[in-house]
């Protein structure tokens, strides 16, 4: 089929009279009586089809079961008889796919003994959220490239490049163990030591996490943007909430209004700047003694320092910097500032949203001589991961490897957030979850 | 680091006499004598730096070693005594990130025994492999997107989905074995089934085998769009060939004069149509029996024909379509026009460029009592592979999923033809092979 010989429902308004083919799905099919007809819908919205004939030749309606794929060729009238509302007389009615009757029951995503189907998956929300993702997207591509980052792809394979042994997939590779990658990070930083300046990737990320909080997925979509030549991770939170505020712009222009109607949720954009606290400070904002441990934040911490963000700031995004260093990281930059008061810290940051941690980042340290010490003091042993990091991480940083600093978005995550959901299987397309991976 | 702070290479001519701050990499250190300074170059091009003093306070110099990454501020002069060419005044260099010394040998890419490096990764030819990629990456978005395609991420860890059960890379997932997809087409076809008309996806894909052709990887990037609702697969051939014409094009504009300087080769562009050869056509041009099989063709014969269609048509892409049906690939539509001279072929083709297959794509068989027999005829054994396939491959199927169609395109195949690569390994950031996976 070519393009312009399809119409969808939406334009409908603007046809009347006018000859046009179809094509979408049986909502629900009347063979008999006056009102007698096909409810029809394509991803625009639904519309009635009735037969030339006016019902006396209605054979063809019962072959159409709910739910079946069909080509529908004829005329569009505005109804006299439903209260004005626009009608297909059909010439044509085709059945390119019949669906098995009766249809079954749809489950809500949400709740994670139902498997997907693809039934549910017809729903306006959900094809709105995916839509929404590819504009999300989009415009970070068109931002990124416009700031002369250059696309790339890494290996999702590799024999090491973790910066722990815990949580990865083991993978057997010709007879040999390797692993899939928990962070693209390794792999964009081989770029910019290759000299490629600024760098992108969104790809799939993988954690084998068997957490159920409904923000966690063990595969997700990452974001990932590095750029070299920067003096801190200053630089990465400036380009990032550029970037952000120029792809929910683009967000809230294209779908805005419809997200609206469907979810219930504004679009809401950054601040810029967005406002940058210490974990220290924030640590004193939520002011209590933290579950997370010394070096992390709870969720519901992340949610009250969001709210706090958007009483003092408008906004509830909100940039936690300057995490506690530990030993064990030894790629973390540390930051020249710590002293006995708060303690040693790295130049790291991350993001949160309406309550959702949405991206994490970090300038890493990038001197050769201060890796190697800072490896030596992590205390990480000589097994596999060290067998890796020893040629292979550091010989990155051998050769004049420019500082740089870079940041991991959460797609699924920040689409949460977006659109105000309760869980990030509502706003991944299959989800991957500790469960058996189908479908 | 601010972009509007940095000033390239290449942008000095028109800056003569102004102060500047550029970053990059020292790529020889002269310490003495009259022609002191340092060789530098970023990833436009080169130039040279000389201190302030001319020479007599060269102390600076002693630490800089070969590819350290240095921070330069100076003033641009139009060189006196070097023929004319721009040099740096030097106010300022700092080293940034001081290279060790010797530098390593820096190997071939081809040369399948030697272990890539950050080093070899800078040179301007390898730069300029990435950049057209992301060119090329982003002028398919933009062809797509126009046409109403969505963008889409679907999962890499799977039960099952992949049609033969070898050449898989099997995952412990949470103690039970999962499989890295070996093609996306069943999940861009899971979309198809949930309504979302027409969508695309730009992902890795795994197949675990150890070919060492020049043309195989065992990780790659593939770019795979699927439409709904068309007549047959030559709507999706009509897809591709404007998409590579829309995006050859681009590349063409934006990089054309620096790929012939650097690889000495001319971007072809498609012409529109690209010749459509059906398989048994192509088996009498190349006029013999085939190694390769009854329903494939040899690399060689790909040749043959690749330049069969620049002699005849003035262009080397071309088509093979309707290939053999085989029992065993049940997913297939059958064409209806099989018959005992040429026997039942399927709605399916391949593009060649340059001799090198770069795509493959089909219609599927979307009609579920077809599915069930197709399958039934397959012989496929009950299984891991069938106990995913039926729920879940077959359930797609089952209420109203329309005609589709659609096609893969390996990236980095797709970069060999363009820039007259001989390998896949200088067109792939970070090769995987069948060796250990490192970097």
């Amino acid at each position: 089929m070519k393009a312009g010989e399809r119409t969808f429902v939406a334009a409908l308004n603007d046809l009347v009279d006018e000859r046009v083919v179809l094509h979408g799905w049986a909502t629900a099919v009347k063979a008999k009586g006056a009102s007698c007809g096909i409810s029809f819908r394509d991803r625009t919205g639904t519309t009635t089809v009735v037969d030339a004939s006016n019902g006396s030749s209605a054979a063809w309606r019962e072959d159409i079961t709910p739910e079946s794929a069909l080509r529908v060729v004829g005329v569009v009238r505005a109804g006299d008889t439903q209260g004005g509302s626009i009608q297909i007389v059909a010439e044509a009615v085709t059945v390119l796919s019949r669906a098995c009757a009766p249809l079954p029951a749809v489950g809500n995503r949400h709740d994670q003994g139902v498997e997907d189907n693809c039934l549910r998956l017809r729903s306006p929300s959900n094809y709105l959220t995916f839509a929404v993702q590819s504009t999300f997207e989009a415009a970070v591509r068109e931002f990124l490239r416009a700031n002369s980052f250059v696309e790339i792809h890494t290996p999702k394979l590799t024999a090491g490049g973790n910066e722990s042994g815990s949580n990865v997939f083991e993978v057997s590779y010709f007879g040999t163990p390797a692993f899939l990658v928990q962070a693209t990070q390794f792999y964009v930083q081989r770029a910019i030591a290759s000299g490629f300046d600024r760098v992108f990737e969104i790809g799939p990320v993988f954690r084998a996490e068997s957490s159920n909080t409904g923000r966690h997925a063990v595969e997700f979509t990452g974001i990932d943007f590095e750029l070299s030549w920067i003096d801190s991770h200053h630089d990465v939170m400036d380009v990032e909430e550029s970037l952000l505020g120029y792809a929910l712009t683009a967000v809230e222009e294209e779908h805005g209004e419809q997200i609206r109607r469907e979810f219930g949720v504004v679009v809401e954009l950054p601040r810029n700047p967005i406002p940058r606290i210490p974990f220290y400070r924030a640590r004193e904002i939520v002011n209590r003694e933290s579950a997370a441990g010394p070096d992390r934040l709870t969720h519901r911490e992340e949610g009250l320092l969001s709210r706090y963000a958007k009483q003092e700031f408008g906004s509830s995004f909100i940039f936690i910097t300057d995490f506690p260093a530990d030993d064990k990281k030894f790629a973390d930059m540390r930051a020249d500032d710590g002293n006995a008061v708060h303690p040693t810290t790295t130049r790291s940051f991350d993001l949160i949203w309406r309550g959702i941690e949405i991206s994490t980042g970090d300038q890493p340290e990038h001197r050769y001589d201060r890796l190697q010490s800072q490896l030596a003091r992590s205390g990480l042993d000589r097994g596999t991961c060290q067998d890796y990091l020893e040629p292979y991480y550091l010989e990155m940083f051998r050769y004049g490897c420019p500082p740089h600093g870079g940041v991991g978005i959460g797609l699924s995550r920040l689409l949460m957030a977006l659109l105000g959901r309760a869980s990030i299987r509502e706003t991944t397309f299959v989800f991957r979850g500790s469960g058996r991976p189908v479908p």
